[in-house]
C-alpha cells in the first residue's frame, strides 16, 4: 500500500498540554507518526511518499475562511505581542451560553493575540506552536494526496499518515489535538470529483464531533462513528445516539457509542453494523478515520482491543469492496502504534498479519 | 454605611488559576475581601453585619436551574470519582461553533464529573473547589441582604462585600471568577419588589458580559458598563460598543469601552455619560457593580485611576439622588483594595476622604 507522510509535522513539536487546568506531558506527540512510519517501512510492503501541495481551495470548501486566517496569523501575532509562553492556549472560550438569546453578529472576534484563540478553540489541550500551521496544512495535503492516489492513481487503498489529526475540528472550531479536518476535507474533495455519495467511517476511540458537525445537514456524506460513549469520554457534548443529522442530513449520521472495556467482539459487532449502514448507500470510496486509541493499553482510552482486532477490522472494512482513503487520527500508546497500524493496513490489503515486535524495538508492550 | 459580609467566602480558598494554559498564582483570592472588610472596620464609619439566607428562589429568577444544580453537585461528584486535583477546571468547553447548524437539543450535558464543567463554564480561570458552592450562595445572600437594607431597612445605600464576584456569570454559564451573578440577582429582586425599572452601573475594569446577557432583551433593567475595550481585554467576545440590546431591550444596554491607560478624567467623563443615561430612566434604585481593578496598580488591568478618582466616582453616583445597592466585583491589587473601597463608599455617603494609609499596614503602594 502507498503511504503518504510529510516531515513537516515534526515542527508541530508538542511536548506539554493543558488538561483539566493542569500542565501535563502531551499525548499527541511527534513520535506517534514517526513510530508508524518506521514500522511500515520495516514491513517492506509499504511505499512511503511525500504529499503534493493542494492549496487552500479544498480547505475552504469545508472550513470557515476565518479559522484558516486565524491559524496562520495566531502564532506570529502572539510572538510579536510578547506572549510569554512557547504555546498559545485559550483562557476564555466563546461558549454557547455566553451569547444566549443574542444575535450571532454580537459574537466579536477580538484582535487581541491572547484573546483571539478563544473565538476559534473549544479546549485547552490543542496548543498553537510556531510550527502548528504548517503541520496542519501538510496534514491536509497528506489526506488530499491519498485521495489522488485512489481517484487518479489506480490504487484500491491509500494511507495518509496525517499529523496533527483532524476529526475534532469543526467548520469554525479547532480542538482535541485537531486544527483542520483532514477526513472531512478529503470526503468533500471525493464527493466533488466523483459526483458520488461518500461515507466516512470513524473508528477513533473519540467521537469525531467536527466531522459530524460539518456534514450534519447533508445526505451526500454519510458519517458513521464507533467511539467511547460521551457519558464518560471526551468530547462529551456530542457523540450521543440521538444525533442522527437534521434536514436533508437526517439519517446520515450514525453514532455507535460503546461502554468502557469494549472488547474485540463488541467492537467488531459495532463495525459490522457500521459497514452494513455504509453498504446501504451508493458510492465507491470510503474515508476511514483510523484512530488506534481503541487499543487496550492506550493511556487515554478504556477499550480492550488487541492487535488482532485491528487486523480483522481492516479486513472487514476492505470486504465492503470499496476503495479506501485511510487517514490517521488518534492513538497515544506510542510503542504499539506502528504494529497496530501495520495490522490494520495489512488486513485492508487482504494480507495476513505476522506479529513482528522486533519491528518496534523493545516492544514488550502487549505483555504489559 | 452598612456593609454585608459573610466569612463563608473563606472556604472558596483559591490559590492557583489556569490562564493561557499555564498554572499561575490566583488573583481572585480570599485576602481581597478580608482587606476591604478590615479597612472599613478601621474607618469607624461602617457597620459590618452578616447576610441572612434567602433560599434559591431569587437565584432561579435569573439563572438556569441546571447550573445551580451543577455548581452544587460538581465538587462532591468529582471527589467521589477520584478526580486527581484539588480544583475542578474544564478541558473541553461547549463552544458556540461546536454545534453550529445543530438544534440546541443536541448539546448534551454529560454526567462525567471531569466533562460536565465544560457544559457550564466558559473559561479555565474559575475553579470549583470544595468550598466554592457555599461561597457563591453566601455571596448571593450578601447581595440580597444589601437589597433588604435599602428596600426595607431605610438605608440610602448599602455595600455588599460579595466574594466570589458575579458580573461575568450568565444565565447558564460561569467564568471570570464568577459563579452566580450577584448584581443581576439583586436587580431582578429589586425590580420584582418595587415594580420599578432598575439600572445596573458596572464600573469594573472588565465588561460584565453575564449581566448584559441576562438582561439583553429587557427594557426594565438598564445595563450600563464602563470597562476596558474587549479589543484587548477579557472577556473579549462581548463588551463592544455595538451591543445595545435586542427586541424590547434595544437601547437598554450601553457599553462604554475605554482605551489602555484610561485616566481619572477619561473615566469620570465616561461615568458622567453613564449617569446621564441612567437618569433618563425611571426608578429609585441603582445597583453598582463596584470593581476596583481600574486602579492604576491593578495587576491585570491597564487603567490609570488613583484613589481620588474612586472617591469622586462615589460622590457623582450618589448625586443621582437614587438609592444604591453597591456590590463588590473585581479588583486584584490587594494592598490598595481597602482604601479604594473606603474612598468610593465615603464618596457615596458625601463624606470627605482622608487618606489613611496606616489603615492598611505597610501600604506604600500608591508611591510604587
Amino acid at each position: 500500500m502507498r503511504v503518504v507522510y510529510s516531515p513537516v509535522h515534526l515542527g508541530h513539536a508538542v511536548t506539554m498540554q493543558t488538561v483539566l487546568g493542569e500542565r501535563v506531558p502531551a499525548n499527541e506527540v511527534a513520535a506517534r507518526a514517526e513510530r508508524i512510519r518506521a514500522t511500515l517501512l520495516a514491513d517492506g510492503g509499504f511505499a512511503v511518499a511525500e504529499p503534493t501541495e493542494h492549496g487552500p481551495g479544498p480547505i475552504l470548501a469545508v472550513h470557515d475562511a476565518g479559522i484558516l486566517r486565524f491559524l496562520e496569523e495566531a502564532w506570529p501575532a502572539a510572538r510579536a505581542s510578547g506572549h510569554p509562553y512557547d504555546h498559545l492556549t485559550p483562557e476564555a472560550i466563546m461558549a454557547a451560553g455566553m451569547t444566549e438569546g443574542m444575535a450571532e453578529r454580537f459574537r466579536h472576534e477580538t484582535p487581541a493575540p491572547d484573546g483571539r484563540p478563544g473565538y476559534w478553540a473549544f479546549d485547552t489541550s490543542t496548543p498553537i506552536l510556531a510550527g502548528t500551521f504548517a503541520a496542519a496544512r501538510a496534514a491536509v495535503d497528506t489526506a488530499l494526496t491519498a485521495v489522488d492516489l485512489v481517484l487518479d492513481g489506480g490504487e484500491t487503498a491509500a494511507y495518509g499518515l496525517c499529523r496533527p489529526p483532524g476529526h475534532h475540528a469543526a467548520r469554525s472550531m479547532y480542538g482535541g489535538f485537531c486544527y483542520l479536518n483532514n477526513a472531512a476535507i478529503a470526503a468533500e474533495e471525493i464527493a466533488r470529483r466523483t459526483g458520488e455519495p461518500v461515507a466516512i467511517l470513524d473508528v477513533d476511540y473519540h467521537h469525531g464531533n467536527g466531522t459530524e458537525q460539518i456534514f450534519w445537514r447533508r445526505a451526500d456524506v454519510l458519517y458513521v462513528s464507533i467511539h467511547a460513549h460521551p457519558d464518560r469520554a471526551y468530547p462529551y457534548v456530542l457523540g450521543w445516539e440521538d444525533e442522527v443529522g437534521e434536514g436533508l442530513g437526517e439519517g446520515y449520521t450514525l453514532n455507535l457509542p460503546q461502554p468502557a472495556g469494549c472488547t474485540n467482539e463488541q467492537f467488531l459487532d459495532a463495525l459490522d453494523l457500521a459497514l452494513y449502514r455504509i453498504s446501504a448507500e451508493e458510492g465507491s470510496v470510503v474515508v476511514v478515520s483510523l484512530g488506534l486509541d481503541t487499543y487496550r493499553l492506550d493511556p487515554i482510552g478504556d477499550f480492550a482491543l488487541t492487535t488482532d482486532a485491528f487486523h480483522e477490522a481492516g479486513r472487514r472494512v476492505a470486504a465492503l469492496g470499496r476503495r479506501l482513503v485511510i487517514l490517521a487520527e488518534g492513538g497515544y500508546h506510542v510503542p504499539s502504534l506502528g504494529e497496530n497500524a501495520r495490522a490494520w493496513l495489512r488486513g485492508a490489503e487482504g494480507r495476513p498479519f505476522d506479529p513482528r515486535p522486533a519491528l518496534d524495538p523493545g516492544a514488550a508492550w502487549d505483555a504489559a
